[in-house]
């Protein structure tokens, strides 16, 4: 056999390189990554649209207070034209029970109709934000199935978007499944963690975990808690669902429910904003926290193993 | 004649609160506030879709490097379902010169296609991107008829888009109206104005007006001045479209153009950083300023007639 030129293995290394690239890019991992990615932003995207509508048609009828914001988008597109022309049927079908009450301030608003340039205007940013909307409900349908055929370990015990937003914070399944439960558990929090290991703050108790509605909902002293028994619970559901393929969740999500209750009859002593282990028998008093009112001294580092 | 209650009273005077407030958001200027604003908020959420939509789609098509944000939209909803399969023509009507090259890079591309579910979201983002565009065209016509119409004046002397922005800044045209010039140079710059004011650091020399391709593409050294000159006229013209309604905008042109010639005769000392007196003549050198190496002493208010 002959020898292999140098640009001829320069050709089959990159082309195994490629490969390789090829392959890590070849599961629905990083899409998931990148749909939650894009579903928030869209959130905020089309908060800012919002804003933009709200204050804008504010001018022609400042008295209108909906609640809900896609309803007044379609509300301005609907009937942004005349407010008062508005059809009683039409407007019962948008809003409801509220709209007899809206009706109402239409027909005595302070403020003038638009022109058609106007309206043709303040419709369009109206329609914009109903389709940004149209396509926050297309991701998130995408999200529900695909992290539920890929995670469906983690997806049974906390929610899709949350899951999908783990995955996306640690890069791959492969590499959160390899992570340990503390790192699954400040995830999102990085920023609050380095603050915390270079100039003394709190630590963080929770990052993307927050979102969840057990631990975001419970009561500020437990939360920490709360979210400590969720990660280490989803650490064990990420080698579950990465490496084994097994389903064990309804046992984790036993062991969730049987951890939160204990911890609820050993509550945290009410002077002390610390967490304690769960099931622990009692607290160790530390003391007082060093630093200046804001709990924080700048400029000097805090000593990492300094309790 | 009997006399009102108090309640007669309230109600007639509410009324022509309303009727006053009313009066004061009967014209265009508004709106035109609004339009620039949702403009630019909109360019900025654009920008915020695309950045999602290239990384996400970089996934299945890395090689693709497509200068305009908006081509690369059209591309991925158009052919991101199957990039190889692309038919040439459609390609070059599209990409133009570019469509050889990009089918060649599609060819050898080393990511997969994505799935048809991956390529749903992908086309509603993109999709999307495109519709924030259009919305952009629309308020952009909008605002070009609109301030034409509103402010002959100005808009002769400086572009509509800018024009829009003083106004949306000053609030309304007869707030600009009745700005010196000096104000109209800084509008858009209020926070490194207060920033000179509190900590002595270099006053800025234009604000909004730094968009004006005049002063923006200018050197580093006459924008400053052709800034100011602008102002001065700016806040002219603004006074005859808000009260005498006159068409003076072709003769202070013809001043801009002269003032503007004339400080090229006269331009700064190399060695000067600030800005002269256009057709001073000469310059007083002044004291260096105080401060520490940023240009800046915090905490230590400056006193404001300080030179």
């Amino acid at each position: 056999m002959r020898k292999e030129t140098a640009e001829e293995k320069r050709q089959r290394l990159l082309g195994l390189a490629k490969a390789s690239l090829s392959d890590v890019y070849s599961g629905s991992e990083h899409s998931i990554a990148q749909a939650i990615a894009s579903y928030n932003e869209l959130e905020k995207t089309r908060n800012l649209v919002h804003e933009k509508l709200e204050e804008w048609y504010g001018i022609f009828f400042p008295e209108l207070k909906l609640s809900n914001q896609l309803t007044y988008a379609r509300f301005v597109a609907e009937f942004g034209a005349d407010k008062k022309a508005a059809a009683a049927d039409d407007l019962a079908k948008l809003l409801g029970t509220a709209a007899d009450a809206v009706s109402r301030q239409a027909a005595q608003s302070i403020g003038r109709e638009p022109t058609a340039e106007e309206f043709e205007q303040l419709r369009a940013l109206a329609q914009l934000e109903v389709s940004i909307a149209d396509t926050q409900a297309m991701l998130d349908k995408y999200l529900d199935s695909s992290t539920k055929k890929l995670m469906p370990n983690i997806t049974y015990l906390i929610d899709y978007k949350v899951a999908a937003e783990l995955l996306g914070r640690a890069g791959s399944l492969g590499k959160l499944a390899t992570m340990p439960s503390g790192t699954v558990q400040l995830l999102g929090a990085e920023k609050a963690l380095f603050k915390h290991i270079k100039f003394g703050t709190k630590p963080p108790k929770y990052g993307t975990l927050f979102k969840l509605q057990q631990v975001g909902g419970a009561g500020r002293r437990e939360r920490g808690r709360i979210a400590r028994i969720y990660a280490t619970k989803i650490a064990i559901a990420a080698r579950a669902d990465a490496i084994t393929k097994n389903f064990i969740a309804d046992k984790l999500k036993e062991q969730i429910d049987k951890a939160i209750s204990m911890q609820r009859e050993h509550p945290p002593r009410p002077d002390c904003p610390g967490t304690a282990p769960v099931g622990g028998n009692g607290w160790k008093s530390r003391p007082q926290r060093q630093g200046n009112q804001h709990g924080f001294r700048p400029n000097r580092p805090r000593r990492y193993n300094r309790r």
